[in-house]
């Protein structure tokens, strides 16, 4: 069972839009066992949605082809289908209704353009979409399901767990492929592969596939088989091993985020967090807030920015800021003290660093950043050096900050001896 | 001069890492004029690189691979391309001596995989990496070039900077494809379409092209010619008519962070900015802390996710609280109001919103949210309906915000009347 996807649009080539939506559906289509062939980004004209489906028609069971089905004139997908299947397009009056009733409920007035989206091929399955006006299309031909859905990933979404999923688990029942995922933070991709070498031949030995997946401060480590869900235990097993073996960078066993897996831990332990952030600025707290139910353990956070903000929101003594600068082990130690008070949470977090491209010093280069964590008792700081990235420096201090938090909570830092009283 | 992207990796088909490469190569390329004909993803395996090549070298000038080149047991690409071009691998002396010095300036260990790195094809022009230990490939066939990079984003962009862009201007000098973006925030794609109609009509009579590129809370619109940059006067001309007729939604000509636009003005003006969050959690802080330089207008901000926190550290009345709720006019416009006196900054932006999945109630749904601005005379506070998704509903909440700040301060608030005095 092989798909491809093929992503329509010029902004995608010209990188004015990353694809996200590809990543999406390679993930929902891979869940269902559906091997991804390909997937392909073309432009938007008639010619090249053609070629594409000559090409992928014969080599692949299923197509989904995302883009262009928008209300403005530069949106020509449905009369590229149209024409390659040899239909017509005429007013579907279900759709029609549906897309009054989509404007009535927003209060929002319906222009002549989005009554032409009810516009659709006479010889097609048309797809609900119940999250806006452009309706997805399941099209057949030579024993391939060629599908069509709109580009924004919202409405792209939808359509595929309302009408796609449920119809392709009906036609595919078998799950051929299965792989699990184990989260690793604060380790190279090649000291985790030193590390795990003999577990890493072992798995290959038993027929596995492994691969490592870096993105900034996390490795992904896949272990997948073939012979489908069958192995899912043995999988797990296998990657539990690592995880016992490196508990201060493995933070999950599958795709969860780091701020999900220390939310739980809180959430189980019954502790509030909280942050104070001067190089993050906002982002720890950002990504404990995406997490749905946060509000359970997650109380506030106090983003110092300026020295200013720093002596008058958390009370750092103005001599203390003088002497050692904001980026030091003292400064850095007193923002958590006072954090934690301030905010009166179990844990808290905090961040301060140089995070580019200026502000560097010989001694305090760009990528120094100072973490700290505590709970009232203890507080734990340590220097990291990340490079010279601004925007790199933020995600990887944010991530750095979200474990640290998670070994102190479950008492595991490496250089816990470190730590000092309150 | 025509160009195709392959992206090689399992981790990208099935949905694992999102392909960012292909868009920050689709736009590099672009701007050189060079056209992206296709951009493809496929499997990391020998056969499907030899496939694509046989399939994208008559087609093309140019194919830019990434991903396979890495440390690990999965990276496999070197070794096929060496297969594709027929040539062999050999240990490269200066390639190894640059990789013994990044660990050395690291202080880490090095390790054996890492000096497999050094083993390079014996024909073709080796790309040098300074920000990571994989280097890239530069082959020639048939009149077309093939280069391979690393998939890490971070290495892949510095390969391209340092050693192919330079070679690709010396070789393509003339840029063929001009285009402009004009940004927008608050305005749907339909009714964006029917306000600027006759423009749009104009433009495309003119014989350019327009496209609508909506992502939450933004519509691009990006209008292009083929006739190269010397179309780039008439091009921003044309735009500028767009920003003059909704001064409230263009925010920007060029792909401009709203964050930028708003710092800038703030940076004219002299004024600081600070922001008190609640549904938003952040997120604004990190908008603003993103940009560099953003520390000579940005200067901090309370994150007062729970009850507790809007009452202690902001002050908010608790009986103001129990009476109307957080996410009500008043208490909205209280939190501007504190917020700005407690950071002492010239301008304060207040969120406060119910983000979901849970938390809506019949009067104020999930989706509901509050933003107000103030700069300690008047303060205005106005409600939106965004919808049912958490991440989306943070990520709206935070453009909105930022754009009615930009509005503020430069006074064209479309319903400025309904401020109040502080």
């Amino acid at each position: 069972m092989k798909a491809a996807i093929l992503s329509i649009g010029d902004e995608l080539l010209i990188g004015q839009t990353i694809n996200t939506n590809a990543a999406w559906l390679g993930k929902e289509l891979t869940q269902l066992g559906i091997a991804i062939d390909v997937s392909w980004t073309i432009q938007d004209t008639a010619e090249a949605i053609h070629t594409s489906l000559d090409q992928l028609i014969p080599k692949v069971d299923l197509i989904v082809c995302t883009g262009g089905l928008g209300p403005t004139k530069d949106d020509l997908t449905k009369h590229a289908l149209c024409e390659y299947f040899g239909t017509t397009l005429e007013i579907n009056k279900e759709i029609l209704t549906r897309i009054e009733d989509f404007f009535k409920r927003r209060k929002r007035e319906m222009l002549e353009v989005n009554i032409q989206q009810a516009a659709l091929p006479v010889d097609c399955t048309i797809l609900h979409n119940y999250h806006g006006t452009a309706s997805g299309m399941w099209f057949e031909k030579d024993g391939c399901i060629v599908i069509s859905l709109p580009g924004v990933p919202y409405e792209m979404k939808g359509i595929m767990n309302d009408e796609v999923l449920p119809r392709l688990r009906d036609i595919f029942p078998v799950q051929e492929i299965y792989f699990d995922t184990l989260m690793t933070q604060g380790i190279g991709e090649s000291f985790l592969a030193e590390k795990i070498e003999d577990w890493e031949n072992k798995v290959r030995g038993l027929g596995y596939k492994l691969a490592y997946l870096p993105s900034p401060g996390i490795v992904r480590l896949r272990l997948s088989s073939e012979k489908g869900a069958s192995e899912k235990e043995r999988i797990q097993e296998l990657l539990k091993e690592v995880q016992e073996r490196l508990p201060q960078h493995v933070y999950s066993l599958g795709e969860i985020p780091l701020a999900a897996t220390l939310g739980e831990l809180l959430m189980d332990r019954g502790l509030t967090i909280g942050t104070v952030e001067s190089c993050s600025g906002g982002s720890i707290s950002k990504e404990l807030v995406r997490i749905p139910g946060s509000s359970r353990y997650y109380e506030g956070s106090l983003v110092v920015y300026s020295y200013a903000q720093k002596e008058n929101v958390l009370g750092i003594p103005h001599e203390q800021l003088s002497e050692y600068g904001a980026v030091s082990k003292e400064v850095i130690t007193q923002m958590a003290i006072n954090g934690q008070k301030k905010l009166g949470t179990n844990i808290c977090i905090a961040t301060s660093g140089i995070a580019g491209p200026s502000g560097g010093t010989k001694d305090k280069p760009v990528g120094t950043v100072w973490v700290a964590v505590t709970d009232g008792e203890i507080v734990f700081a340590k220097q990291f050096f990340f490079g010279d990235n601004r925007e790199r420096n933020i995600q990887v201090s944010t991530l750095t900050a979200l474990n640290l938090a998670r070994c102190f909570v479950l008492g595991i830092l490496a250089e816990k001896k470190e730590a000092t009283l309150v």
